[in-house]
């Protein structure tokens, strides 16, 4: 794949384009093809004083992915970066091993359709998406099974080299909490960031993390960022497909504002990555991991007592 | 189907299964086998005060469905009534159009398998399951393409017969308050639920709302419950799928702890349903469907004024 997506509807700026390496924040890159019209809408609601008022919600729209002229699947999606979600959908999905695989992905919202053109065609494409893995987050997520059987071979970096002090944490925390997002304005979207020590490189929002997660692996994929060193932070739950996800993009530290499922935290485990939880300001859950984990505690709370008399 | 599933692992008491309809509360009724072990995980974690200490989670396990012995669908799921939810899968996914189409569905924890034998075959299983929609919600849910299809002839109750008061809105949310769940003791799932007015007919939690609003539809289809005269209540986002899912199973009102996307406001819209999101304490907001809603304001909040001097 060339470095440059073949954007349909229109061409974003070089500078979105050549996003630079870490550790050089690029927090506005995901966006390539803008989808029309506009990722908010406005409606009237009725509240409960009988109020009449305006409120907005996020757009969603589908888009439907061909690959060499095969329907593959329908995503809904905010539709931010559509080229981006597309690539990492397929390198999430392991469809495509890397990146060089693709020729160009076009995408024409007129007809909300993405074509991806390979350069030799996906091999046992009908085979690789035959065996659907239902998933957990909505519950019905969607990951084929080839991407599950090929967990093993998955290597993260060691816990001396890829490790998170608690003063990143909240310093990433930090970020997190003072972004003007969608979410901020409109409720109902997941987030997804992708750190390098406490400097923010990447962000996305989607209608579904799963949509948000596989962005920054397609960006990940196009720009050759290595995950080593990189730390995700989601909204959403880690579930054990959430872990999976980012185990390979090569992310061996995930912290979520969300909880945890049986599956993600076993997983991790398994996978010996490090996970945090209901994390948000200072406070936090690291659920597994904790070799890779500096903890500089905060100091206790000290209990109020009144005493009588 | 007989009136009663083939439970595989533990057959649970005849009254679970002869839940009465519409008034009597069944709230206990969804568990036909239990899972294998519990529904909560404890871990050791460590807080942002150096502590280390104990906490819930939920668990989550595999069920992998096969259909006439033909592999479907692996669903992650807590596993508290995994045959209504295979059940209530199959009816939402119109790949059975009524529960007499279904034998039996046997569930096998040792090996995380449900078996679902039909009487006659599901006619074009492959060709109804080709097309993959991957939806909102995680972002990539799946209905297959035929359910959508059949969207246009869904018919929903007349605004007249079909309506929901503030006051009973009210009632219903304070039943969800004041509920003992796992999600209060471990977080990271969703709840659903079915009322008749304020009256709590059936509720489930799982790891994902999709799993859950499936197993209501499976307990509504197992004992022949109508939906016309009912709400629906969700933790979760008023996805466009939760709300044609609702649909599907004829309930015209939905009412959300959480807030709605466009492509669940525009459905609701057309198939003239009543969506209440944002729904907690005695707040909500009416999204769409404001005819099927009789509003008694609350009364305005007053403004505090401290008047210095």
């Amino acid at each position: 794949m060339s470095a440059r997506l073949q954007a349909g509807a229109e061409l974003a700026a070089p500078s979105a384009f050549d996003a630079p390496l870490c550790p050089q924040p690029v927090p506005d890159a995901p966006r390539l093809t803008a989808a029309q019209g506009e990722l908010l809408r406005e409606i009237s609601i009725l509240d409960e004083y009988g109020e009449r008022r305006f409120i907005h919600i996020p757009a969603e729209r589908p888009l439907t992915v061909f690959v060499d002229k095969r329907e593959l699947v329908t995503l809904m999606t905010l539709g931010a970066s559509p080229e981006l979600l597309v690539l990492g959908y397929l390198l999430n999905q392991r469809l495509v091993a890397s990146v060089d695989e693709v020729e160009s992905i076009t995408v024409d919202w007129d007809v909300g359709a993405a074509a991806v053109k390979t350069h030799g065609g996906i091999i046992d494409l009908a085979e690789k998406t035959a065996r659907r893995v239902v998933t957990t987050g909505c519950g019905q997520g969607t990951v084929f099974g080839d991407a599950m059987s090929q967990l093993e071979s998955l290597r993260l970096p060691d816990v001396h080299s890829a490790r998170i002090r608690q003063s990143t944490l909240h310093a990433l925390l930090e970020q997190m909490r003072q972004r003007n997002s969608i979410h901020r304005k409109a409720g109902s979207v997941h987030g997804c960031a992708l750190f390098c020590g406490s400097q923010l490189l990447m962000f996305v929002e989607d209608v579904g993390r799963h949509n948000a997660i596989d962005t920054i692996a397609g960006w990940m994929g196009l720009h050759g960022v290595a995950g080593a060193d990189k730390t995700f932070y989601t909204t959403g739950r880690l579930t054990s497909e959430m872990v999976m996800k980012s185990a390979q993009m090569g992310v061996p530290i995930i912290v979520s504002r969300n909880g945890v499922t049986a599956m993600g935290h076993g997983l991790a485990e398994q996978l010996g990555m490090c996970l945090f939880g209901r994390a948000a300001n200072r406070h936090f859950l690291c659920y597994t991991g904790f070799e890779r984990f500096d903890s500089e505690p905060e100091p206790q709370r000290t209990a109020v007592r009144v005493v009588a008399g």
